[in-house]
């Protein structure tokens, strides 16, 4: 067993983007497992939008890092040593491990993994968070049915992907909204999107209105909401009457340091809220970790549609613990394709 | 039968808040009714509102009332003439009779009225759309529980009152919002709110907000949403987890010209979204006329609360189509006080 660890700590508060300076990669004893505890090496990390979230000190639905705390997050890897019941080492966890080599947790916090069933870093992506928060979402929140028309962006994301091929699966129309031709092309050719946008060719909301305005000819029916900005002034105004909007994130607004400068919005508080009134659209905002009770049935669901293949899965690994800033900071600007996830071993 | 009648047609839209020259009051011929129609001498029409949006020329839920027409608007009133098996002379019916004095209109969208179960007046407010509006939203949309707190603006009005005594009656904590010492008082000792807060004593919403911190201290469940504007702006961020926001009506937007100049929110759209997505609160903006399905259910628990007194009423009563305008005018000032209505006869 190793001594030694790394793991990498927030250094200090980004404003607005984060810099390679916010993070610091440290070296420190491996931590010893006490009673009900496992100690894991991590093999994947997971890399997501909300974790810009809990760099910033104001309040949220999760209390922020502190200064100098390693950097949170969600891992898989192997027990290498349990003073728990649930596992043995040589056993697969997923748990909180934050951005690390190796962590102690509480064993009953942690979820067993089969690494013969599916891809380890699948429970990182499309069987994991991500995954089951657009399956949730759409189901629960988004309410389809068959023949409406569905826009989703971050489109070959985990969780734009998962939305979009559920969605087309059910007889939805698709729209996915990327970054760039190649993302759009992917959206089209490997998750089946009937249609995807890139939102790099419209300088702002109304031209990109428009071109969604084409891809959706009967107007829209769920905005399955996680990335504000201009992609949300743009698809308001196309909602249907009775529109769904299911609210898991705003990416394009994280960075925009406490939502102050940056994240001005041209559409006004008045006019989103009057498109709400007069479109009787529902708006729900949700963050998945209130519903874990859920996650049975999602994996139910979908872990038997990605092993036959039908549900498609694409991801995206770094390597090196070392990389994990660099890939983050790529992250917030939509530099990844597919799910991202860092590789420790 | 006499000849003529009078109506006060819509003369030009409104820039900003209407003004009297918006208005004009006429005089023709009593109409007749064709196949399926009555006739009917209104004895009282009702101000909401809702009103205000039909002048505006923009798209909206319904459509825009053309310059020239009939103001629109509910009333109710004695059938003098019929050519429907569903009324006879004598009979009293609620419809869409516009600002006027008399109206012929298809007896299938006219609902009969008893005038000796209830006042007829109440017809127009309590248990009519006004009531309706509050009892669907609190309990289809709000989805009420004893000891929660709710937090309703205009609340002395038709609405806010119905939202207000249908809430303090489940065991929910109860706070109004008001303009005026007056109406704060009738909410507390009439209606039975907790707590009534003066809009009008708070300059900003930053200031309202910190009395409204003091009159919840556990925080809001449920705002039912009819204002917008400084009222909104306070509420959003003293707004629990899982918190519910049914919205019907903007009222103080309503004269800001299509939201443009004059409809500005201190708050952000990214503020507010983040909002909803930290707190995951559901958002549902409804139109009552969707859901006239529910309006015996309505009846059949409000009309005898409202007849035994559990339910108090407060109606203004303003006498004479050609005082509609002001009353009117006075209305989006909030200068009326509990439902408005213009007595015709």
């Amino acid at each position: 067993m190793p001594d030694q660890m790394q793991h990498i700590t927030l250094a200090s508060r980004p404003t607005g983007a984060p810099t390679p300076d916010n993070f610091a990669l440290e070296t420190g004893p491996v931590p010893t497992p006490g009673a009900g505890e496992i100690l894991v090496r991590v093999h994947y990390m997971s890399l997501d939008p909300y974790m810009r979230g809990r760099m910033d000190g104001g309040k949220s639905y999760a209390a922020a890092t502190p200064v100098g705390a390693t950097m949170e997050g969600g891992g898989v890897g192997e027990v290498i040593a349990s003073n728990s019941d649930r596992f043995q080492p040589g056993d697969f966890a997923f748990g909180g491990f934050g951005w690390a080599t190796h962590a102690v947790a509480d064993a009953k916090l942690c979820r067993k993994v089969d690494p013969n069933a599916a891809p380890l870093t699948t429970s990182l992506g499309m069987l994991g968070m991500p995954g089951f928060t657009g399956w949730y979402g759409l189901h629960k929140l988004g309410r389809p049915q068959p023949g409406e028309t569905l826009v989703v962006a971050a489109a070959t994301g985990p969780v734009g992907s998962m939305v979009g091929q559920l969605a087309k699966a059910m007889g939805l129309r698709t729209i996915g909204i990327a970054g760039g031709a190649d993302k759009c092309a992917m959206a089209v050719d490997r998750f089946g999107f009937d249609a995807c946008l890139d939102h790099r060719a419209h300088s702002d909301a109304k031209s990109l209105r428009a071109a969604l305005n084409g891809a959706a000819p009967d107007g829209i029916d769920i905005y399955f909401e996680n990335v504000g900005g201009k992609v949300l002034e743009a698809v308001i105004p196309l909602m249907n009457a009775h529109g769904r909007i299911p609210l898991c994130g705003m990416i394009s607004w994280y960075n925009a340091g406490g939502l102050g400068a940056g994240a001005e919005a041209a559409m006004s508080v008045p006019a989103l809220w009057r498109t709400i009134l007069v479109q009787h659209l529902n708006v729900q905002g949700f963050i998945i970790s209130n519903h874990w009770d859920q996650m049975p049935a999602f994996l139910a669901d979908v872990a038997p549609r990605v092993a036959n293949g039908e549900i498609k899965v694409v991801e995206d690994i770094v390597q090196g613990l070392e990389n994990a800033p660099g890939a983050f900071m790529g992250l917030l600007e939509g530099r990844n394709t597919g799910k991202l996830i860092v590789k420790l071993i």
